[in-house]
């Protein structure tokens, strides 16, 4: 099952809530994400053909096509989140009587973490690009919307930081110190003036209300 | 149809993003804070009947029952969003010819616009409940799920700023200065020391990952 796909807002939030390790903070990070993405559409959408804002129908345009794509990826990413989270407790579950077992599932288990890092890396990337293309519709959009375009940056920037925590908590346990160096170093490059970013355009939004 | 009842979170994203004014940026404050609260549930279930935590034990039930009714009352507010958008319109809609029409349409409009802060304005009220009680389980749930405590904060902040400019988009055009000094004052009661302790919680989430 799809839990994005299949399953009804409520019943997501059920999930999240629930004992149930998945899904859990790495599904609500693409949630996040996505949200901004719809909303950077939402804009796009209710902006294009509209009188008085003919000048920016080519940015609007293109700022809807790359929001749509975004969605879809950053959404895919609740599904990788679940698979690397379950590739890590499979590899816990592996047996450790011999030593040769021992080593390979410490293998796993690392091989698993890296993964469940990856998925968190990707999605901050992506919320990065939710935020810059936010700040587009707050400039130009349609101003009978414009508080959407709030809506957007700060839902994707709670899932950029949301993302931060969830690349912290795995590089933590990462025996391979040049992963974890680069991890971090790519995290690094996509957080590169995004929090002053972000509230620029949360400034933008309000003084167009 | 309830659309967070009914509708996937695919189909929701989907319906945020298109040209339809609803759902719109009120049901994403909602989804926002929900989302918060049912990850204060999750960090709060996960914690609950674990070795080490026995002494929070108390504290956390109590976090939990809170922030399954949070998560309830919150959710609640995304049909109410629409429903309150949907009164604006009818309005708009009103026949326009006399003057008696003319009168009748306006104090109509005005209810509608009334009814669309009073939602945002609930719904920044549980945003900063939701932000609260993401402190306790921040500070003494389960490390091990310890960075759904930050997303949890995150979430409910972005709610609660999202909600801060849906006030303010109907605050703009609302005649009655009484209703709308009455609804600033709430607003800035809720607002109190709120970012500083959203950036604590996360704080201290960083702290114990």
């Amino acid at each position: 099952m799809n839990i994005v796909h299949d399953q009804s807002v409520e019943s997501f939030l059920d999930a999240l809530a629930s004992k149930s390790p998945t899904p859990g903070g790495g599904s609500a990070v693409a949630v996040l994400g996505a949200m901004g993405a719809a909303l950077v559409s939402m804009v796009a959408n209710l902006t294009i053909g509209k009188k008085n804002y003919e000048a920016v129908e080519a940015e609007m345009l293109d700022a809807l096509q790359a929001a749509d794509q975004l969605r879809e990826h950053i959404l895919s990413l609740v599904a990788a989140d679940i698979a690397a989270f379950d590739q890590v407790m499979a590899a816990y579950g592996l047996p450790k009587e011999t030593e040769a077992e021992k080593l390979s599932r410490s293998e796993a288990i690392q091989l698993g973490l890296k993964a469940a890092t990856e998925v968190p890396l990707a999605c901050a990337k992506l919320c990065r690009e939710v935020i810059l293309l936010s700040r587009s519709v707050a400039e130009k959009g349609n101003r009978n919307v414009i508080s959407d375009a709030g809506v957007a940056v700060l839902s994707a920037h709670a899932g950029f930081r949301s993302a931060v925590l969830n690349v912290h908590v795995n590089t933590g346990t990462i025996r391979d110190a040049e992963f974890v160096a680069n991890a971090l170093r790519q995290l690094e490059a996509a957080s590169t003036n995004l929090d002053e970013l972000a509230e620029e355009t949360y400034a933008i939004v309000k003084s167009r209300l």
